[in-house]
């Protein structure tokens, strides 16, 4: 395994180089150019009251809330994710919510960290758009620099506890040749959202403008390409803000927590 | 192996029943609803001295021409698609073109069969269609008992010595959720056109009016469909008529060879 230098190059490609990197203070910023073979997750940390109904939460939407990764109560460690993994200290950026209102944004968690905390990490579309870019399919927000364009859909998620709300969904444009190649490479990525939930008729599941997303950078589509709307992580966190627990911890969209798995290796087929 | 008798079922659902039917002259309509299990293939039979251009043509140009048996000169038989299979009379009615007009439609080519003549068996969409129904997606021209909508786009095919021209397609209407599992399902047959080649914006492809298709009923599309795009059989029929060999014979539309190859054994996966 290539063990990049950080001085040589000031981005690791190697998930452990990365994480200690990031663990040692020296990267509070986006992981989106790091280790880019490994997986990258969502984040959420609730409190073990609130544990078995997010889990069911996640079980019941696996597109939108793809689990791969489950602590248990008060261990800050998630072996089966990378072997030194700490998830109080291996993001660049965290948020801290209380009764869903976002109190801190700490490059480290010890202070807030209690024996009570389950930590469950969820894939994320970074995943599947190495391979898309791979097959030649150009994605405009990454040639732009920009942030996928995100919105809140009228397709309710099933709900579990206190955990419910609208699906969210990332939207990227692209021709038609490209986006039936799309649904087929992230169709072998079930862990990572998988197949594209909808296209070509935003109407259809409550979109009126995609140039006014709910996140993210308006796309700028053009007449010779089509929506094509895949579930987002992001729904998790809207569920988790409707519920208010009393503390919630995520990453800081964008800065990620970054594991041992490759992303090939999440490929069904 | 299940073998319906002709007279408890009058459509039998074993291949060899439905061609010793056929070659007896019992039955010489559609076989669309004969032995829906096994593979139906479209017909095209040339004189050798076009035999390597077709082969060509066809090797060239995979997903309208998807070659699943050709013949040795002079030879009735295709035994890899069926032990008793006689390519003269297994057929319901054929049509035979002479320098690129239709002179006959017989029940079977025994009065025009030469040394010389080459058969190629060619997937079609019938094989393809009846997973898309079994996992709940609707067909309408089936629904409706029409014939699918075909159009001739501004794709051009790969010409092979005197085979040349457009691209034709065969378009189904469907909702965008159902879309996205028709390619994944139609990702799993490569060799019957396999996963769509457009969909949702047909003036890319040279298709002005979808309701005036250049063959087939009109789909009378709704507004909560797109349109989806596969490469057509039909393309290589427009190909030779173009081509004007002194003799082709070929399946009347709708009237297949069928053969004991399973739709499930094309599935890639």
């Amino acid at each position: 395994m290539a063990r990049a230098s950080s001085k040589s190059n000031p981005m690791p490609v190697d998930s452990l180089e990365a994480r200690r990197l990031i663990r040692a203070g020296a990267h509070t910023g986006h992981t989106a150019a790091m280790a880019p073979a490994f997986v990258q997750g969502n984040l959420c940390i609730l409190p073990s009251d609130y544990a078995a109904d997010f889990a069911d939460f996640c079980q019941r939407n696996p597109k939108p809330c793809p689990l791969i990764g489950m602590s248990a109560a008060g261990d800050p460690r998630l072996p089966s994710l990378g072997e030194d993994l700490d998830i109080r200290t291996d993001l660049p950026r965290y948020r801290v919510f209380r009764d869903g209102e976002v109190v801190d944004e700490p490059t480290d968690i010890m202070a807030y960290w209690r024996e009570d905390l389950v930590s469950f990490v969820l894939g994320c579309s970074f995943s599947f758009e190495r391979p898309l870019m791979e097959n030649g399919i150009r994605l405009r927000h990454l040639e732009r620099g920009e942030n996928v364009a995100m919105y809140k859909t009228n397709i309710d998620t099933v709900a579990a506890g206190p955990f419910s709300g609208k699906m969210v969904v990332s939207m990227r444009p692209l021709h038609p040749s490209e986006a039936i190649r799309a649904i087929q490479i992230t169709s072998r990525f079930p862990n990572v959202h998988g197949a594209p939930i909808h296209m070509g008729l935003p109407a259809q599941i409550g979109i009126d403008d995609l140039e006014d997303p709910f996140a993210g950078d308006a796309p700028q589509m053009t007449g010779d390409e089509i929506p094509v709307f895949w579930a987002c992580g992001v729904t998790p966190q809207v569920a988790v803000e409707q519920a208010r627990p009393t503390l919630c911890i995520t990453h800081k969209p964008g800065s990620m927590i970054i594991t041992d798995l490759k992303n090939k290796d999440l490929a069904a087929l």
